[in-house]
């Protein structure tokens, strides 16, 4: 990814749907993905992984997670962002039926945000854009254990520079003070999410 | 829906994702979509159920099937869209493990689509557009036992007009020539999917 590329994303801090950090060594419980749309209570929780040293692995199956949210050019900055990209948020499936049913989002909850280049000028489409190569994938874990004020955030990268495993953001860059103003619940920018919170019954104000 | 906004859905006809029209009265294997990323053999695929009197019912997980593709004001006139929209498509999640493992669209396969208004100026973010409420459910299902030409297209409405059945659209609307004309594979416009080819292997051309 080109530098100002990146240097955009991390002022836009996008993949922090959430905020702050510590942790939480829990296996992920095998199947537990299948989880996802059953929506019981005897079905495992999926939960974040960690390397010995503390870093995050990127779950096999973050591609298949349900998708809660979607936009093109968001940027919480004055200037307009030099090049827009469409940004994908999907939420883990077992944690996403956790808020569903109850509004909360419980300990464990991953989102990924997949940042994307903008394509157009393919046939049929004559006019409009359309969401091509992924450029960053960027988790939100919330995990109380690993980070004091509830929420971890990590830089997977993207492309060819995909990494399988990432530390967390450094407590105290930028992101976590703007979402703890800004978010609409729990340091989530549910706000940015109407089908989310729709399926759950919650109100954004 | 506004009028101009519906003319101009159906003009697009980005619901057909695909091709064509005939019968499978095959009813859903209970817990089908939990199959959804096991991606084992041994899972029951998720098939469409139809009333009797033929009409597609809308499945209630709909909303929790995989996400393939994004697009904002995507339109297939000459002229600009009046009004740009998101459309994001998501697949039932055990024809998209077949997808994958097989580069192929199984009998059964079915897609939606949710054509989404859009929104900005929520804070913290200064420029762009989110995703906001659902103005259209389409589905579109291959059923070569329904459709002769392989697929059909359903249109479910959206809002407060949201339908939980639905009849076929007409074969042999201007939806059937442009996707067999300009479908990258199977009627399917893969060429907007670049995540669901990356998945499969597939190369679009």
């Amino acid at each position: 990814m080109e530098r100002t590329m990146r240097r955009q994303l991390s002022r836009t801090c996008w993949f922090a749907c959430l905020l702050s950090a510590a942790v939480a060594t829990l296996a992920v419980a095998g199947a537990a993905h299948l989880a996802a749309q059953s929506g019981g209570d005897d079905t495992p929780p999926a939960m974040p992984r960690y390397d010995a040293d503390g870093a995050l692995q990127l779950p096999d199956d973050y591609l298949r997670w349900t998708f809660v949210g979607a936009s093109l050019g968001l940027s919480y900055n004055d200037e307009p962002p030099q090049r827009e990209s469409f940004n994908h948020t999907l939420m883990e499936p077992t944690a996403y039926d956790h808020f569903v049913r109850t509004g909360e989002f419980r300990e464990g909850t991953m989102l990924v945000l997949l940042v994307r280049s903008t394509e157009a000028d393919a046939m049929p489409a004559r006019h409009g854009r359309f969401a091509a190569d992924v450029l960053a994938v960027e988790l939100a874990v919330k995990d109380k254990e690993r980070v004091e004020a509830g929420w971890a955030y990590y830089d997977f990268r993207g492309g060819a520079n995909l990494m399988t495993t990432a530390q967390p953001q450094p407590v105290g860059n930028r992101c976590y003070a703007c979402h703890i103003d800004h978010a609409a619940r729990d340091n989530v920018f549910l706000q940015f999410y109407p089908l989310l919170a729709d399926a759950a019954g919650v109100t954004v104000d």
